[in-house]
């Protein structure tokens, strides 16, 4: 590995030469680019609009007991396993650029508004418990003393002092700072970063393919990247890719969210210490405080709405849910409201891993990684999805992550020597 | 009068020339530098944000009948003939640039959420009546009939013909282009427009002074305005200028509004037609359609917040309140959400008109205009207060105005010869 980076950029047609190729500068792409890089790669990042998608609503909630699901237990191992390695990825961003992520150990506390609430997170205490994780319920009392902003009239609270959080527009940034060592972002270079790491400001068209196996990124400006493996981690846009393998169906859907961000004023400071979960009345809504005295709230879910298009409905009922929880949200000043559609899978597990070849071969195809589909947890995930793409990139797949297959969806791939779909 | 404009520019201190200067670019300036210009004055409108302050965020509900209160009726009387002059003024400006400013004669639908809110728009419906001003109850079959979308749960609905409405943004947009003919505004000018109007992009210092009267502006870039007449129509700026007759007192308070600014899904239009004024459980709230497929929903009226920061709580509140009336706003996307301040008074009238010299001696500080604290009501009264001003230019006052007298809550004006307050 490690092929040195090389650029012989022509006016009209610039060809790049990389030991691998990420499709998209979202929070997972970054994190995957950063990763390959630190072991020893030269990469490079494809995005004409980096980190502006999912990445730039999210809330950071690093949330893997908080954010179980029933019948989910393969996606909690992969959730539990990026959570442990949440702390050394953000030290490792933090040495590399002397820049802050943005990763902090807030806990969490989960708030039911009504009894039907306290009963649906009683019951998933008992999943979460069996599954070995820490939830203790405090009396309406205990938590109003340590949270004094919290409604006298919740139904209950409980602690969840594992689930942390991070910012991820200071991580998107840092994560770039780290990639391109100290080299700003101009927007008039169309490349950023030297050395063995750098961004490309241009849109993926497609896979560049080399007899059966992918060589690389066809840019839709006209370029070329040469790259011994390709990671495709551009969220909902990953099925719109030309080129990618004859059969492999990548179902992602988008799931639209609307989050507010809001300023705090001096007197009500900190409105919460603990991230907020609640439940009210059976829908969710969290508060995630931030060090600069500002709180994120979120986030509703739609399934039938325009791209980045904020809800009216959204935001009213994130601020009368997060009022229900803690009235004095109505004195915080509204910053900003952001929508963004995050990409969901039938599963709502991610497509992770290589592209097997036809059933029973145990071949996959050479040069191409999928890392798309994060859904709600693209944050929590990306160390786990950084560090399980550098163990493929090494030669080796954990069995734990086969579950994440990115053909579980697919058809058996066709038998040919022509793994070519062209779309683009 | 017609003085002509005269700008000697030099590097360090510009001196401009000119009949008439206004210190102030919201929407009543620009009426008033407008009518200035057109009655045939030379005009300079001073500002160094022109329509970014409570002109921003209005809705331009030009209601006369909506927002008669209690005891107001000399501000009716204001109120009502602005609304005669609306039709004029708008053909006016569209006439003088082939720009159309936003007004329209679209009829307004004052609602009750429940019975108090009924009980209370009856109670105005009298007042309405004995003014004279026509307001029809409907039945909520009526209501429906004409608007829809109107939630079925409403408990009254009042047909208000004569409340009409206009763009504000548009009009100050449209007034701009006539005051400074087809010269369009560039940022790097800090002077557009020639012959006789223009606009000056720099804040006012404060008055300028020869002997006993105002002689125009000194700015705060060091240049100087000298004007036959200055007219102080800079809103809650006014009593923070300097060089105002010494104990002038302009008892100017921000009441802050957030405004909500939605885009209406195309199987949804039109949401409604007549601008829909309700009151819900005592708060009021409009919704006023926009031809472009847009409503402006507001307002809030707040005194205790930071200038310009959009309350969150204030968005819940107008949210939660318009959809009370029209359900399908929850289905809007949310485009906006804007704060500003408006300048109210004691008495909730403008401060309009020359300042009186000492009480009996029946004359008044020569060449100072004052037309600030419109509060709710900017936009509605431009075409009077321009009106308004251009007969005091012209050496009349009209008595049925004398109530708006801007020395009304000062003391008696010093009687000696110095009016100069140096606060600047």
């Amino acid at each position: 590995m490690g092929i040195p980076l090389d650029i012989s950029s022509g006016p009209e047609d610039p060809q790049i030469h990389a030991g691998v190729a990420v499709i998209g500068g979202g929070v997972v792409g970054h994190g995957i680019a950063w990763e390959a890089q630190r072991s020893g790669r030269s990469v490079v990042l494809v995005d004409d609009a980096p980190g502006s998608g999912a990445s730039w609503a999210a809330a950071g909630m690093l949330a893997p007991v908080s954010e179980l699901h029933y019948q989910e237990e393969d996606l909690l191992e992969l959730m539990l396993e990026s959570s442990s390695l949440w702390p050394g990825f953000a030290a490792g961003v933090a040495a590399a650029t002397g820049s802050d992520s943005g990763y902090l150990t807030t806990p969490t506390l989960a708030v039911g508004a009504d009894a039907a609430d306290r009963a649906a997170l009683m019951d998933l205490r008992r999943v979460q418990q069996a599954n070995g994780l820490e939830v203790e319920p405090l009396t309406v009392r205990e938590a109003r003393r340590r949270e004094p902003l919290l409604s006298p009239g919740i139904a209950c609270a409980l602690d969840t002092p594992a689930d942390h959080q991070v910012d991820p527009r200071r991580l998107v940034g840092a994560i770039r700072l780290a990639l391109a060592g100290a080299a700003a972002w101009t927007p008039e270079l169309a490349v950023e970063g030297a050395a063995d790491g750098f961004a490309v400001q241009d849109r993926a068209a497609g896979l560049l393919w080399d007899g059966g196996k992918v060589a690389g990124v066809r840019l839709a400006g006209g370029g070329t990247i040469h790259a011994t493996e390709t990671v495709v981690a551009n969220g909902l846009q990953a099925p719109g890719l030309g080129g990618l393998p004859d059969g492999l169906r990548l179902p992602l859907r988008p799931v639209h969210g609307d989050i507010l961000r809001l300023a705090v004023p001096q007197h009500l400071r900190p409105l919460v210490t603990s991230t907020v979960r609640g439940l009210v009345h059976g829908l969710p809504v969290y508060i995630v405080p931030r060090q600069d005295g500002t709180v994120v709230i979120g986030a509703t879910q739609r399934e039938d709405a325009l791209p980045d298009a904020v809800s009216a409905g959204g935001v009213y009922q994130l601020l009368r849910d997060a009022q229900a929880l803690v009235p004095a949200v109505a004195e915080l000043e509204l910053l900003e409201c952001t929508a963004r559609a995050r990409p969901a899978t039938p599963d709502n597990a991610p497509l992770l891993g290589r592209v097997p070849l036809p059933a029973g071969s145990g071949a996959h195809i050479p040069g191409l990684i999928i890392a798309t589909g994060f859904f709600r947890h693209g944050v929590l995930l990306t160390p786990a999805a950084a560090a399980i793409c550098r163990d493929l990139l090494d030669g080796t797949a954990d069995p734990r992550w086969s579950p994440f297959s990115p053909d579980r969806f697919s058809r058996p791939l066709a038998a040919t020597g022509t793994h070519i779909k062209e779309t683009a």
